[in-house]
This record gives structure tokens, C-alpha cells and sequence, in this order.
């Protein structure tokens, strides 16, 4: 945080590090607390998209069933991008899980989230986690 | 298009098939036209992201030389999120590739890209390819 970040940037920002933080803790009612119903995540494993809140706590089952105890899930460089209304983040996140990636371990993925000011309230709308595709 | 869309909604649909459309030209100076000095990459292949527009360009190098030609950039689904300042797109793409994803042949991947209004104009800040992991 800066001095220059809006008031929207630095709500975004806490948004996301809540939802981080409830990830780490498998709380699922925290991970899905600033979710709208019809967002749409596209996730590090397959399928190629899942459409709905319903879908997007699924895709958390076997990310915590492969997890190492205590989940990492931490935040590297986060970047906001608000406008009044509609909002994006950019991020390069650390996880360590067992399956995801060829080697077991430590595993850097890169997070976009897009946001839209509902009831004056940031809402995700949008999930998009990835690794880089093996050549 | 609908009779709902706003013609900021229009003016990026508009850009993004104008932006496919470079691509399958392999028009790298229409791929571009749009895209902010310090805009932000994560592609399908590794690295993990690329900064700027000339490490960009770079990333188009080896699809285009790995790409069947005519080279195949479809738009398969396209959703807008406008505000007045920033908005955010997310789309089904599909391309076809010897490379990239375990089987050569059509690639389903997923697309998410930052704009911002810039000088009165739509501008890419970032584009996020992915496909999904093989586990």
C-alpha cells in the first residue's frame, strides 16, 4: 500500500488478502463471502471453466484434499487496476501441493481477478489461476 | 451483440475481434495497436509472465512458428464487464497447435484481459492465457 492508492485499491487489496487468508484456513464461508452467485473461475486444473458458485467451491475440494498441512497460499506481488465500478487484479501467488505441476512442492501460479462494485460493495466475478503450460 | 450492450462493451468486443483478427493475420503491429508500454502478459507457455511490449511481442514468436497456417485464433465465447475507466473481458479461444498441450490439433484455452481507458481509448493493460494443468 501506498499513499497514492484509492480508497477502492485498498478495499480490493483487503478483500483479497481476506480471501487468502480463508483459503489458508479451508474456510470455505470466507473463501466464497465476497463471491457473486454467477461468477466464473478458471482454474488451475481442469475442466476449462466452472460457471457458478456451486462449481467454484468444488473446485477447492481436491486443491485442500492435496494440500500440505498447514495450505500455503500466499500473495507475491499483488496489482490493482479500480475504476468507480469495475475493478481487476493481477497477482503471482505460491501454493504447495502434491499434484498440481510435475514436481511436488512449492508451486508459483499467476491470479487474475475481476471485480464489479455491487450494492457499493466489491464483488469477484471472475477467478483465473494458472501455471505456465509444459512444452 | 445485444440491445443491452453499452458502447463501451461495444468498443471492446469491437478491439478484442480486431486484436484475434491481427493474430490470425500474424499482423504483429495490429496485435499492438491496443496494448499499453508496461502491459502485463501471462501466457500459455512458461514464463510465468512477461512485462512490457517487447517481451509481448516475444511471446507471439514461437505460436506463430509453431502455429498450422492459416493460422486458427477463434473466439469461441466472448463475455465484457465495462465500467467507465476499467473493464475486464473473459473468453473461450480456440487455436491450433503442434506444441503447446499434449495432443497437436485444436487448443481450447481460456483468456482474461485488463483494460483501462486511456486518452479517451481502450487500452490492453493485460492479457492472461491459460489452459488447463494435466494432472
Amino acid at each position: 500500500m501506498t499513499m497514492n492508492d484509492t480508497q477502492d485499491e485498498v478495499a480490493i487489496r483487503t478483500l483479497i488478502q481476506d480471501w487468502a487468508g480463508a483459503v489458508r484456513r479451508q474456510d470455505m464461508e470466507g473463501i466464497c463471502r465476497d463471491h457473486a452467485a454467477d461468477m466464473v473461475m478458471f482454474d488451475v486444473p481442469p475442466p476449462l471453466e466452472a460457471r457458478g458458485l456451486p462449481s467454484y467451491v468444488k473446485t477447492w475440494e481436491p486443491f485442500f484434499r492435496m494440500s500440505p498441512k498447514p495450505v500455503v497460499f500466499d500473495i507475491e506481488r499483488l496489482e490493482i487496476v479500480a475504476g468507480d465500478e469495475v475493478a481487476f487484479a493481477i497477482a503471482l501467488m505460491r501454493c504447495s501441493s502434491g499434484e498440481v505441476g510435475a514436481i511436488p512442492g512449492d508451486l508459483e501460479f499467476r491470479l487474475t481477478v475481476g471485480l464489479r462494485k455491487i450494492n457499493n460493495r466489491w464483488t469477484v466475478v471472475h477467478e483465473h489461476h494458472s501455471v505456465p503450460a509444459e512444452s
